[in-house]
C-alpha cells in the first residue's frame, strides 16, 4: 500500500499534563490516524486527523460480536531529545497474527509503521522526557459492519492513538504478590490467547477481581485443560530463574508471543545463561523453590518491561522469592531493555527506530 | 429499581421494510432504550430515544478489552393483532450471569423485561405478522469507560435496539449439513462459553468461515480439553435422538444455557420421552449411526427455533441423518414453540407474556 496519508491538522491543541502526574492510557495527544477497510476497496484513506470521537451505530458489529483487536507499543525520548520507537515492526507482524485468528483483513506491516512513525513525529512535543516516561502508542481495529448478522464484519476501521504515560514505578522497581488462578482460565489450544484479541481481557477480569480482593496484584494463569503448566502473569509473559537456567513457558497457542519476552530471551541468550522454553508446570516451580533452586521470578511486557514476583500463593501454599527483593537478573534485563528504548545503551540488536 | 423511563419521540418515523424481503438485523425500529451506569449512580436515566447513534471515544473500554455483552428474544403478532413475548426474564436472568462472569453490573430483571415491553409496545407497528416473522429485540451491554487502563469498565450502557426479521425457513425447514470441529475450539471450563458474551462470537467466526469454504454450513465445536464431547452447533444447542432417547449435552460451563434448549427439554418430557443431559462423545453419535440408531439431530435457538442436521462430517467421516429429512420430533418441536410463540397453540408453560 503507497497511499498518502492525508493530514488535518487541529485547531484546538491540548495542554499537556504534568510529567508527574501522567495516570496510563486517560490523556491522549492532539490527532489520531484513522484508516477504513471495506471489502471493494481494501484498506484505504489513511489520514491523520483530530482526536475525536466516532458515530458508532447501536448494531456495530465490534459491540456485539467482539470484533476487536489491538497492539501496544510506546515512544521514548532520549536525553538528546531524539525519539525511538522499539520493535515496532514486530508489534504489526502480531497485529496481522491477531488479525488471521479472527477473520479480520490483514494490514501492510511497512505502512503501518510508517503510519505510527508520521503520527507520532507529529505529536513529539507530547511525548514526556522525565525518567521512566514515554508516549503508549495504541493501533487497535474495530469492525464497522451495522448489521446483527453473525459474521466477519465486511468493514474495519483502523485507528492508532497516543497517550503520554508515567513510570511503572515511581518508587522503583517492586516485587508484587501473584496468585496463582486454579479456577478460572484465559485460554487453550484452538482458542486466541495467542492473540491480542480484546474479548482475552474482558475475559481475564474476573480472575483479576478476585485475586485483587484477597490482597494479590496480579494473577498467574495455568492451562486450561489440567490447570498444570504456568501460562502467563497478569497481562505479561513469565520466567523463572531456577538453578543456573532461565526459563520462560513455550508459545503453543495459548500465550501471547511478547515482543518483551523475545526481547528478554534473546539478551539473556547473550549473557550466555542457558534459556529454555518449554511447558512448565506449578509443581516444577513449587519443588524448585523446596530445593532452593527458585532463584527468580518475574513478568515481561510493555507497560512494566520487567515486573518481579516476591510471594506466590497456589491453593494457599505461599512461596516467597529471592525475599521479596528484585533479582539480579530481572534488574539487569530492566535496565538492559529500557537503557536500548531511551538511548542510553547501545543498541546491539537492530531493534531501535529512530524518527 | 423503580425510575420512570422518559420518552423522547423520533419526529421522523422510518418506513417499514417488505414483510417479503426482511434481512436480519439490518432494519431498525424507530426508538431504542437507553439506561446508563454509573459507580456512584447505579443503572440510572432509562429512557427510549430515537434510534440513532452515539458518540464512541476512540479510547472507550468495549473496543480495546471487550467487555461487551447481550441477549436476544422476539416479539411476535398473533393473528388477532396482540403481541407475545416468549420467556423474556429468562433473557434477562440470563444476561446478569453473563455480567458476573463479564464483571458488568447487574440490571434489575423485572425491570428490564419492563423496558422491553414498553419499547416493543411503542413500535408494535414494526412488528411483521406475515408466517414465520418476528420483531427481534437485542438488548446489550457495552463499556463506556475512556481510559487504557485495563480493569473493568466503572461505568456501562445498557440498550435495547429492535429489528423486524423474516421467516428463517422461507422454503420450509430444511436440515443443513455440519462440520465438526477438531482443531479450533470455543470454550473450556473455566472460561466464557456460558455467558452470551460477545468475544465467544469473534473467537468463533474462524471455524465458521472454514466449514463454509469446505461447503458446509455450520461447525459442530467439541470440548475444548479433549476434543471429543459435543458441545454447541454453530451458536446453537444441539440435541440427538438416540434409539428412544433425546440426548443433549450437560451444561459444564462451556455452553450456553439457552432458553429454546430448556423449553425443548421441558416440552420433550412432557410428551413422556426419556431426556438426558449428559456428556456425548462424538464417537457415541457415530457409533449409534453405524448401529442404526440415531434417529435425527437438531440445533435449538432463538433464531432458527429448531434447525435439523442433515449430515455430520467428522475427519471426512460422512454420516446422514434421517435420509437428510426434518425428523418428527424436530418438526413437532418447531410446530409446538411457534405454535405458542405465536398464539396458535394453547401456553400450558406460563411461557407466554402479553404486551
Amino acid at each position: 500500500m503507497n497511499s498518502k496519508i492525508n493530514i488535518l491538522r487541529s485547531d484546538h491543541l491540548g495542554e499537556k499534563p504534568d510529567q508527574k502526574n501522567l495516570v496510563f492510557g486517560k490523556t491522549f495527544t492532539d490527532h489520531m490516524f484513522v484508516m477504513d477497510y471495506r471489502e471493494d476497496k481494501g484498506w484505504h484513506s489513511p489520514k491523520i486527523v483530530p482526536y475525536g470521537p466516532l458515530q458508532a451505530a447501536p448494531s456495530m458489529l465490534s459491540f456485539h460480536y467482539g470484533q476487536a483487536v489491538f497492539e501496544g507499543l510506546k515512544a521514548y525520548k532520549t536525553q538528546d531529545g531524539r525519539v525511538l520507537l522499539f520493535r515496532p515492526e514486530k508489534n504489526m507482524e502480531r497485529l496481522n497474527k491477531t488479525n488471521e485468528r479472527l477473520c479480520i483483513p490483514t494490514i501492510d506491516v511497512n505502512f503501518c509503521v510508517k503510519a505510527i512513525k508520521q503520527l507520532v513525529s507529529m505529536e513529539r512535543d507530547w511525548i514526556p522526557d522525565a525518567p521512566g516516561t514515554s508516549l503508549y502508542i495504541r493501533p487497535f481495529i474495530i469492525a464497522t459492519d451495522t448489521t446483527l448478522k453473525l459474521r466477519p464484519s465486511t468493514s474495519y476501521r483502523f485507528m492508532i492513538i497516543l497517550s503520554p504515560v508515567g513510570n511503572y514505578y515511581p518508587q522503583g522497581i517492586n516485587p508484587v504478590n501473584i496468585y496463582v488462578e486454579t479456577e478460572l482460565v484465559r485460554s487453550v489450544q484452538g482458542g486466541t490467547g495467542f492473540a491480542k484479541f480484546s474479548g482475552n481481557y474482558a475475559a481475564s477480569m474476573k480472575a483479576q477481581a478476585q485475586a485483587e480482593e484477597n490482597g494479590y496484584v496480579q494473577v498467574l494463569w495455568l492451562d486450561g485443560i489440567e490447570r498444570k503448566y504456568v501460562e502467563e502473569v497478569g497481562s505479561m509473559n513469565v520466567f523463572f530463574k531456577i538453578g543456573d537456567k532461565v526459563l520462560t513457558p513455550s508459545l503453543e497457542g495459548t500465550i501471547l508471543p511478547g515482543i518483551t519476552r523475545d526481547s528478554v530471551i534473546r539478551i539473556i541468550k547473550r549473557w550466555n545463561i542457558p534459556v529454555e522454553e518449554r511447558k512448565i508446570s506449578i509443581q516444577e516451580v513449587y519443588k524448585a523453590h523446596k530445593e532452593g533452586l527458585l532463584k527468580e521470578a518475574f513478568g515481561t511486557g510493555t507497560a512494566a518491561v520487567i515486573s518481579p514476583i516476591g510471594e506466590l500463593n497456589w491453593k494457599g501454599n505461599k512461596i516467597t522469592i529471592n525475599n521479596e527483593k528484585t533479582g539480579k537478573i530481572a534488574k539487569k534485563l530492566y535496565n538492559t531493555i529500557t537503557g536500548i528504548q531511551t538511548g542510553k545503551i547501545q543498541d546491539d540488536y537492530g531493534w531501535i527506530t529512530e524518527i
